[in-house]
């Protein structure tokens, strides 16, 4: 299949979806991009950028784009989905970029009141801490990963084009059901920001905070890194994706608890079991990591 | 004071005596470096590589030297002591580099009979995930943190001299009682390294760890960087410390679980206010790792 797009609508022209608007021009795989949002001055910094051609709101650029790409927060992604519903033209592929899948396909059901096969749920796992289109640029999904989690009714000839879209982009793509993703990002992504969050407010709230982070060094530094994410894209991505986040933040409860038994047990053993298997599988990971790189 | 040593002697010649006999070398702080230690390969390592220019044993180099400095695992910390007791020069200060002040200075007491006078309780806030003679190197202390937790009995001018051999290395000193001390670092460094151990392993035990890995990002690798410190030592640090170290895990898993609370309640708001608290407090712990280090 080509994978030339003619006309690309982005929905969301920030940090994901100028980035992925840049990298396909960069590759000669798309001829017209359309930009869509709430902001005329975002719109026009995307211009000016180089980021996309023209702007056209969000029905008028589903009726008109071969693919539609929707880069908004989770917590906008419904309002999107009415927005475009009844105008998605007869070729239209439209898919997402949204960290929690289950979610976003709700959405869409509820919006267009099925399913519809022309709808791809993606997630491409790429990010920095900053956002907008000033923070795009071509080579973020260079050996990164992008998640499609097509549904019994979508159309595999949709799933193939968004496919092709990510790999002209750089990444990697992979099919998974919505749940098991799910799942997955919940355990290795959204866990982890929680835990982050969570550590540096609990500190905060202690008497001598002050203190605390005075003496704070580069480990503790680099551990909560992902706590300086945007608090709002945050709590949409958790919201959307409640249910598998809180059953791992439980599963870790419980591993936290073990940890407390052996310490107050005095299990010094038992305690160094725990690091060193901690240890062994990070480096594995390290290890994927560089083969992914490599790849 | 003459911040000058005639006489060092450094037992434990890896990473954090070895860079405190290379930095004090190069501001010319000291004349002689005598080392100690149980392997000879590594002694002789570090003489190769200018950390030190002579061996002792333990009592020996008590008795030669005008500063000890112990830098051996907290879990072999009374074990040094015991090999020094009764051989300790009149003039001798020693001092130590343990992460866990009050269980070091147990072990001192139960060594020498009660706490010397001439022995200052320390630890520089230093260190990276490398170990051994051949991590050292000079600018470890450069603009860090090293904290002295002086008893009622000790000497003002064994902190003094100490006190002065820390800042000839580079580094700020500050004292504070060894309780607090505990407290401080428990929340700072001991529970950042629990929690990500505690990850790493939580995940490896779930059914689907090898996917799990390979669909982690940097997020996730910078998060989890601590979890590869060795085991055997933060085992010990755990050990020492772990009275304040579970107080702190408790603390923390109130925190989460008023995290889960919010999550599976829905509260959207005051899971945003959790977050926003937090970017805000790391925000602040930025600027004054900045300022500490321009300073």
């Amino acid at each position: 299949m080509s994978v030339a797009i003619r006309r690309l609508a982005v929905i969301g022209v920030g940090l994901i979806g100028g980035s992925l608007a840049l990298a396909l021009r960069r590759a000669g795989a798309v001829e017209e991009v359309i930009g869509c949002g709430r902001r005329a001055a975002t719109l026009e910094r995307a211009r000016e950028l180089g980021i996309i051609d023209t702007t056209m709101t969000i029905a008028e650029a589903a009726a008109a784009a071969d693919v539609v790409v929707v880069c908004v927060p989770l917590g906008a992604m419904g309002g999107v989905f009415e927005a475009m519903a009844g105008a998605v033209g007869p070729e239209t592929v439209v898919t997402d970029a949204g960290s929690a899948k289950a979610a976003v396909i709700a959405d869409a059901e509820a919006a267009f009141g099925a399913v519809p096969p022309w709808f791809v749920p993606g997630h491409p796992i790429a990010g920095t801490e900053r956002s907008g289109p000033e923070a795009a640029f071509p080579e973020l999904y260079q050996g990164r990963r992008v998640i499609l989690t097509p549904a019994a009714v979508t159309d595999p000839a949709a799933v193939a084009r968004v496919r092709a879209m990510w790999e002209a982009a750089g990444a990697g793509v992979v099919t998974m059901d919505a749940a098991h993703h799910d799942d997955v990002l919940a355990a290795t992504s959204h866990l982890p920001h929680v835990l982050a969050y969570a550590l540096v407010d609990a500190l905060s709230r202690w008497d001598d905070r002050q203190e605390i982070f005075e003496f704070a060094a580069g480990g503790f530094r680099d551990f909560t890194r992902i706590a300086s994410s945007d608090p709002a894209m945050w709590r949409d991505i958790c919201m959307a994706n409640r249910g598998p986040l809180s059953a791992a933040l439980r599963r870790y409860l419980s591993e936290l608890e073990e940890v407390i038994q052996r310490l107050e047990a005095a299990d010094a053993a038992g305690l160094e079991e725990i690091f060193h298997r901690a240890r062994h599988e990070r480096e594995r990971f390290l290890e994927l990591l560089e083969g992914r790189r490599a790849s």
